[in-house]
């Protein structure tokens, strides 16, 4: 399969045939694409599935509109949200009935936050530092920084983000916990998963994985045989196509499921909702993640996205998904290069493959064209990447481009690195910076 | 205006004559009512505005499909939570930028009882009971529990829910915290919401409202003069006819909303949640009451719900739907009472009409016909209204009807108190209990 996507000499013909030899290229007929548009924001937002379309006006006007209150016992609305989590789980390696969908990412993040330090006191009281990077999202620091506030942890943020500064200070003997990103939002870098977790098991260290960039575009072994995860979150609206703001994910290993509670004690996580107890008592297994009424529309919304992407099963699945991904990535890369390099953008998503994500990021260096300004002028004419500001003093714009490999060609990769080539050398030419930045960018 | 409801001679014609002068009969046509069905569960889901099918169609189609990540620009769903809340401030007494739509009323009120135990605590450290009612939704009181536990209070439940009995308690001087829901899910019984936060403002209590079964039916001051609430909660698929789960309201008082944060730290509260800081600043306001991304696709359903209830802004607005609600259930009351005593079914909502919200509540005493069966059978029919069995050991069942003044007529319930006399008698010369109840009651 891989050899499928080897790079040749690149052309637009070049690009072309591997498009032409790829066994996943029926699955972009699922998505209604505008016309004019190569989508490069799926890591952002995925692209609206013809499914969904259906699907949501069927939970409108049949299930809620005839259906009233009924649907919750005969559309299955009760068990929707457990539905599309045991669709999410072999996309993360997690087993039917361990994963499930609620609320937002943010806020799943809390629960498994608090649940880890939790379990994390049990184990071993007196290891009270929650170690991630300083890198990582800013909502799984600015959570983890609540939390640990709140509960007595120190948060230490490791810098930078390399392999072996994180096993080293996983080496601390006070470290109880670490909360990492699988694929960072802004350089696109993954992380060996199994041999983290392999170090922070030998160590005794809880792990909790955010998964926002990864669950639909990489492989993913939460229940690695020999080196599983503790905990993880994730998006429904990025690579699963879920809409905007679904519902989020939640995964907890079968063992430490229900060792612990999570803080927000919602009805619905209760053993038995509908008895209407007087006291707490949370569900077994995952439902007791789960706090109050799913928002049933954007929860189809998200059953539709999934199911795009388990339309790969047939053909090879997640392994052949990731397999495109590094192709287009490669792609892009290569055709990108020249033109990049020559206008002082410099690449911050790794060349090797096994530590790239389903992305590639240009990072804006001294001299460089304005990020913004280009970006807009490509938005513009219809190549749609982002753009993410240095968030910090001294740290360069990137310019950001996800690539879906259940909706994007090579030839798209073609067009969108020649539009970028082109973009750079008329800002290069012409640019003054951008005057106003939209609330979103 | 209330004139037009006092009841008359009570004949299926009076009825109907109490339709043809209602000024806010118009307001019906603003939604897809299945043919054959007098829907009486509003206070449990609302019915499907014929708006929202068109509004969810764009926002899919247009906003999502063609607009793709733009639209968080372009379609402002950026700003679509705060413009929703905008519309539901009036509602419920609040000014504009004063209350916000975000997650579920569970979470909500996470957030609100974390808060204002923060308040609390920097007002009066030693005051740590926090006050609720043991006949509050469960919900309200698992969450509570679990904060208590979590921060060292002591929850102190009232019983029975009677105002004098809040009262006296909340004079003991320990007391920090006055968590109520306004309309009690299974009596419909109200609280006098001025009143209770008078005498919390006297003695120094922070008070905590839950209005899941207020907002959109009855008259809310949450900002009153003399008398205003500190924090508030409120569901947004009830009355507010917003879909199935859709996204909750809170509301903070402002002269409180800036002093203390709220425990869930998503990027979306802070205060410039696209610098990407390396550090948490909460937004100014009740933003940072927001946390993660919200769900579009149920935060427009709920967009398209609430702008049926503003369509009576023109008829006289919640003081109009107040006065039909309350025309709606005393003529229930009225048609019903006859069988629902001849088969030792007893009245738990309130006949005084201050303290009752929208529903109609018959309890089953002992003697009675099985109430799921009855139910059950009403359904069948085409009369929905919901069962909640007793939570404790000697609690009645409960038949419960809920009456929106902006869909449901007189003639409706003369239908439906026909309907359940009808259902009684035959379930008690037939009926054994039902075997089985489904998941959802």
């Amino acid at each position: 399969m891989v050899a499928l996507y080897t790079p040749t000499p690149l052309t637009l013909d070049s690009c072309r045939a591997m498009d032409a030899a790829d066994p996943l290229a029926p699955l972009r007929a699922q998505f209604d694409l505008p016309a004019g548009v190569i989508y490069l924001d799926g890591n952002s937002l995925g692209p609206l599935p013809k499914a969904a379309v259906a699907q949501v006006q069927d939970a409108l006007q049949n299930e809620w509109g005839q259906g009233l209150i009924r649907s919750w016992n005969d559309a299955g609305w009760i068990h929707r949200a457990q539905a599309v989590g045991d669709a999410i789980a072999p996309l993360v390696g997690a087993g039917p009935g361990e994963l499930t969908v609620a609320d937002s990412t943010s806020i799943n993040l809390h629960k498994v936050l608090w649940a880890a330090m939790a379990l994390a006191r049990e184990r071993a009281p007196d290891r009270r530092v929650l170690l991630t990077e300083r890198d990582n999202f800013p909502t799984d620091r600015y959570i983890a920084q609540g939390l640990a506030d709140q509960l007595g942890w120190t948060l230490h943020e490791v810098e930078p983000s390399a392999q072996e500064a994180l096993l080293a200070a996983m080496a601390r003997p006070d470290v109880g916990l670490l909360l990492l990103t699988h694929v960072n939002y802004r350089s696109g870098a993954m992380h060996d998963m199994v041999a983290i977790n392999r170090a922070a098991r030998a160590a005794g260290v809880i792990t909790v994985w955010d998964l926002a960039h990864s669950a639909g575009a990489v492989q993913v072994n939460l229940k690695h045989d020999e080196a599983p995860a503790d905990f993880a979150v994730g998006c429904g609206y990025k690579y699963l196509n879920g809409g905007p703001g679904a519902p989020a994910f939640v995964w907890v290993h079968p063992a430490q499921v229900n060792r612990v509670e999570q803080p927000l004690r919602g009805w619905l996580g209760h053993a038995a909702p509908f008895a209407f107890d007087a006291a707490y008592r949370p569900a077994s297994g995952i439902a007791r993640y789960t706090c109050g009424t799913p928002p049933i529309l954007s929860l189809t919304a998200l059953q539709a996205g999934v199911q795009t992407l388990r339309a790969a099963d047939p053909l090879g699945g997640i392994a052949a998904l990731r397999a495109k991904s590094l192709s287009l990535t490669r792609t892009f890369i290569q055709a990108s290069r020249d033109a990049a390099h020559a206008h002082q953008l410099h690449l911050v998503t790794p060349l090797a493959e096994p530590q790239r994500g389903s992305q590639v990021s240009w990072a804006c260096g001294p001299g460089a064209p304005d990020g913004y300004t280009v970006m807009r002028a490509l938005i513009a004419r219809g190549v749609i990447g982002d753009f993410r500001a240095g968030p910090r003093p001294g740290e360069p714009d990137i310019l950001r481009f996800g690539f879906a490999p259940l909706y994007n060609t090579h030839e798209e990769v073609w067009h969108a690195a020649q539009a970028l080539g082109e973009e750079l050398a008329h800002a290069a030419r012409h640019g003054a910076p951008a005057a106003q930045r939209p609330a979103v960018t």
